[in-house]
């Protein structure tokens, strides 16, 4: 037990236009509240820098409510028991809050709390990437909702994302032919040469739609679509006939105001009976399980890599987010808020 | 056996370009090919006028070739055998070729055809209707593809058409609430007073998007669609979390040339995690016996009721297409080449 009585916040004092700027995100010190009975107080580990946290800044059309204006910026975190008034946690406990904030502390009520299980050997910060919310995203996008199979040509964009690079492993180990796209000779180079998609197409120097009918002459089976747009555009026009696309992210929009305009030639969906089916990991939690043993296994086994990027302190969450943006973190992106 | 020596059959001259124009298709006067071993002479009874028939007209992407410049028109028809060199067919069978054509009669090998079963007591021209590919499209749309299920709502566009109407009635049938989205009052009337559509909506003279969101406070959870352009996009304004759009046609957009762009708020489709999924009723023949059987159960019970509108004369082929397009028909758009 220590003596905290303060913490460091985030709040969101204005919606951004465009990408974040100064002033939008306010850091203040402020006094923690009291622990109540059957609260905590939790010190934040590890926060993650997600392109949802875009949308949520956002008054859009979204999935959960946007954060209000003058309210703590919400995130995904890990955080450790400071302090309880509950019997169902311990100081040095592991946890996920369901309501986590840009902070360095929360007081919470214990029933808010999911209790994250680290896995021996294995760093700390893969709760946030691989056995965190990216993963079950990525096994939920190819297994659930993209359905693969064996011997299918399968294609993932924002492919060397936290997401993409573990859904194009996932296909790989489940016998399908991977195609990466990717911003960058460096990215490319490790999906090829490191976790063995097949091939890779560097979106910033090839024509996306040009390679993928080079690269898949057949067409496409699934694509897992994380950024919409033109790259979703180049998917749809090689898509095979019934080819599936599980529909992840529309980042690419992220940072622009207003409507997202659908696919330009939609009249394929029809002619080619192909099937788009947007999906939110919120939903899939009770598949955790399951996928997070596959995802060990191949872990475990070699067969699945990542990467976590990690920057050092909370009042570089913002910076962090603009780098996720430009597209120039490695691996999945997070901000190391405290030390276990 | 009769002695026809000559057919009348519409050609393709140029692609259209918007509307069908004046000399677009000519109709000829052609001599009959020669009846060989193990071909058949059909005379054509009834040419089914459909969206699709404009479809094939341009060399839009499209799930079928287009139609040839200078080659018979295509058509989905229902033929009698005239005469018969094969020893599966006998004059006075009736039959649907698979390559059908605008024309009076067509040589073709026995193994092109298709023999139709009509239903005691109810019109041949419900072949072309409830018992063909319109009653087909809308069973496998509503069951299969949307998998509609009892206690939903349901959203129907075009509802008053061919395809539409029995895909209302179906989900019906399975207890769901089915709003129909129609021009005119006329047709919304025949949809509620007739047909037992919960509610329509006539989009010539009301806001679509807004009328949905009064008549389905709490989202749609399927939609039918086949006209596409504003009227989706009013759909998916208004779809429940997790809801279901068939993609049967995109009617709207078939006398443009050029690519069709996809919904206006495309990112509907990834926050409320809808599912769009295009479908050609080609793909689904296996599903036939099945669909006609409950189509025909329905109908003799007096649950499901269809129109056929059938246009005089194969020279009326070209002026019946524009009805369509113009929306004018009441029913099932046929044209009568020959009486049985």
């Amino acid at each position: 037990m220590t003596d905290t009585t303060e913490r460091r916040v985030f709040r969101l004092m204005r919606r951004p236009s465009g990408e974040l700027g100064d002033g939008d995100l306010v850091l203040s010190r402020e006094a923690l509240a009291d622990i109540l009975d059957d609260e905590v107080r939790i010190r934040t580990l590890l926060l993650s820098i997600d392109p949802s946290n875009r949308i949520w800044m956002s008054d859009a059309d979204q999935y959960m409510p946007p954060v209000a204006i003058g309210a703590p910026m919400r995130g995904v975190t890990l955080a450790v028991i400071e302090e309880s008034r509950s019997s169902k946690f311990s100081p040095g406990d592991i946890v996920t809050p369901l309501d986590g904030e840009w902070a360095s502390h929360q007081v919470l009520p214990a029933s808010r709390l999911a209790r994250a299980r680290p896995r021996e050997g294995i760093p700390l910060s893969a709760l946030m990437s691989i056995f965190g919310p990216p993963g079950l995203t990525a096994h939920v996008g190819m297994v659930e909702i993209a359905g693969v199979k064996e011997g299918e040509t399968v294609t993932v964009s924002a492919a060397a994302g936290a997401v993409g690079s573990v859904a194009g492993q996932i296909a790989k180990a489940r016998g399908c032919r991977v195609i990466g796209i990717a911003g960058g000779p460096e990215k490319c180079a490790w999906l090829t040469d490191e976790l063995g998609f097949d091939a890779a197409i560097d979106y910033k120097r090839y024509d996306v739609g040009t390679e993928l009918a080079r690269l898949a002459p057949d067409g496409i089976h699934a694509h897992f679509e994380n950024v919409g747009g033109a790259i979703l555009d180049a998917a749809i026009a090689n898509m095979a006939e019934g080819g599936r696309i599980a529909l992840c992210g529309l980042v690419s929009t992220y940072n622009e105001g207003g409507p997202v305009p659908g696919p330009r030639e939609f009249q394929r969906v029809l002619m080619h009976r192909l099937t788009i089916r947007g999906f939110i990991v919120l939903d899939h939690f009770a598949r955790a399980r399951e996928a997070f043993a596959e995802i060990e296994e191949l872990a475990r086994s070699g067969r699945l890599k990542w990467r976590d990027h990690i920057v050092e302190g909370l009042e570089n969450a913002p910076d962090a987010l603009s780098l996720l943006f430009a597209g120039k973190n490695s691996g999945k992106l997070m901000v190391r808020v405290s030390d276990r």
